[in-house]
């Protein structure tokens, strides 16, 4: 169902160009900067996974929605970043269902270029994380996959439950919904509620 | 015409690789750290474009002259950095010159490769600005796209007129002149009258 | 001989894998902070070299070792991170090592791919230099191989070693382990001396 994947691959655009398009706003950056942190969390991700996999160029070059809703994310950041920010948390929760989806379709893209699962879910993490690492460096802020509890932890369940319908024959949709909300609830719900992971004993 | 292409791909090289090699005196780093800051922000661009377009090996790699003009213009700066610093400004010149040969030939490579006319604007940009982030983000700066009022701007102006002298069926050199002269000027006039753009409504 | 080739892949990626999760542990990072830096550090400059050469997918997602082996790390910093720090200078031994062993098999891997000697040079100090540049940017530091002396020299040093034993029809084995040893020598004999470079004059 490569339509589903398409679609869900623009609401991880979107969502994680928010998150760029949020905190460049935050940092009153100027217009082309809000647009160009937009466009750059929002797609490095999926570039990324195309280049690793070998599928080039990639997609968000070959199709120009990408961009579209990668500006579109930019700009609506621009006029409404007030109405936004009123909504608690706007940039973890975007942050999160990007999360959630591009692990999904970035673990699912792998297996079906024939890459191994294991493979298939360290492409998954990479997509996922790879927006908010360029972002966060851009901005010169330790990437939050260093700095939080459960944010890596999120995208691995992601992909794995990408693996698992894969390898029990579920219906595609199912396993795409059934990741994308495992790896956005565990997101925010170990920020919600705090959940730790362990340090180094004595560190 | 690929001479005049090559020929302004090494002009850009060496254009970001004095950028990277005076940053690199400035701040202190030895001779290699020297060479390899000039290295690195000169190819980082024309690398970036090659491997989004699938054009493996990058052409920096496939052809030694690209290497050996990013060294010289390391070693230029690494001997001759009192008599540049008295140019005034000579890094952000030279950036702009690379802005605007890089932006010209990575839209005009991108073009010519098959991609449509929205994604070879965004590998002009990427073009334009992988050397530049890369350089500032090893030296733990906010990159300039994102620091300053007009630079990714210029560098779409730069794209934009390659895109249209491309449909219009102008001369190709007529074009990549026109192209650099724009983005290049875009950017040092922006810089001289201090022109600014918009920041979001309220930020 | 691909056999001895792999095998070295696997130590160089150990040894980046555990700079990454030894500074990681030394950052207050949790478990999964710790595996993710071990894995990026260890995996990133070899991926580097595969996307350059066009050798894609890239062997890290071809062969589940390098992850394995990369995680082994990552666990082993998290479990044992006093028993190392009592190695003395356990981050620099282990980014010499790494740095001699991704330098040699870089530019092998590169001449085996038809590049010519110079960017078979390039291409080796890139893998061996590109997991260090991604674990120093992803915890805000300034990589190394701008901050120190002899490191990148060190990189150059292992590359010439292979193009000459190439040039000169040595037997692969003795190639790599001199590669490797004088790679490695050289930056740790650096650090132990206090060996330095020339600064730009004047500056």
């Amino acid at each position: 169902m490569p339509i589903l994947f398409t679609v869900l691959d623009f609401v991880g655009v979107f969502a994680f160009g928010v998150t760029g398009g949020l905190l460049a706003v935050r940092r009153g950056l100027d217009l082309f900067g809000v647009l160009v942190l937009a466009v750059v969390t929002a797609l490095a991700g999926g570039i990324t996974r195309d280049v690793l996999i070998g599928d080039l160029p990639p997609a968000a070059f070959q199709d120009t929605t990408y961009l579209v809703v990668a500006l579109a994310a930019g700009a609506a950041c621009f006029l409404l970043h007030r109405g936004l920010g009123r909504l608690g948390h706007p940039i973890m929760v975007s942050d999160a269902l990007g999360l959630g989806v591009f692990a999904t379709i970035g673990c699912d893209k792998a297996l079906r270029f024939g890459l191994d699962p294991v493979a298939a879910v360290l492409i998954g993490v990479l997509t996922a994380a790879g927006g908010g690492i360029v972002r966060d460096l851009l901005v010169a802020e330790v990437p939050r996959i260093l700095r939080e509890e459960i944010y890596a932890a999120a995208a691995v369940l992601a992909a794995l439950v990408v693996v698992a319908g894969d390898a029990l024959g579920w219906p595609p949709v199912v396993t795409a919904v059934a990741a994308i909300v495992a790896g956005f609830a565990l997101r925010v719900l170990s920020v919600a509620f705090g959940w730790r992971l362990p340090r180094a004993p004595g560190s």
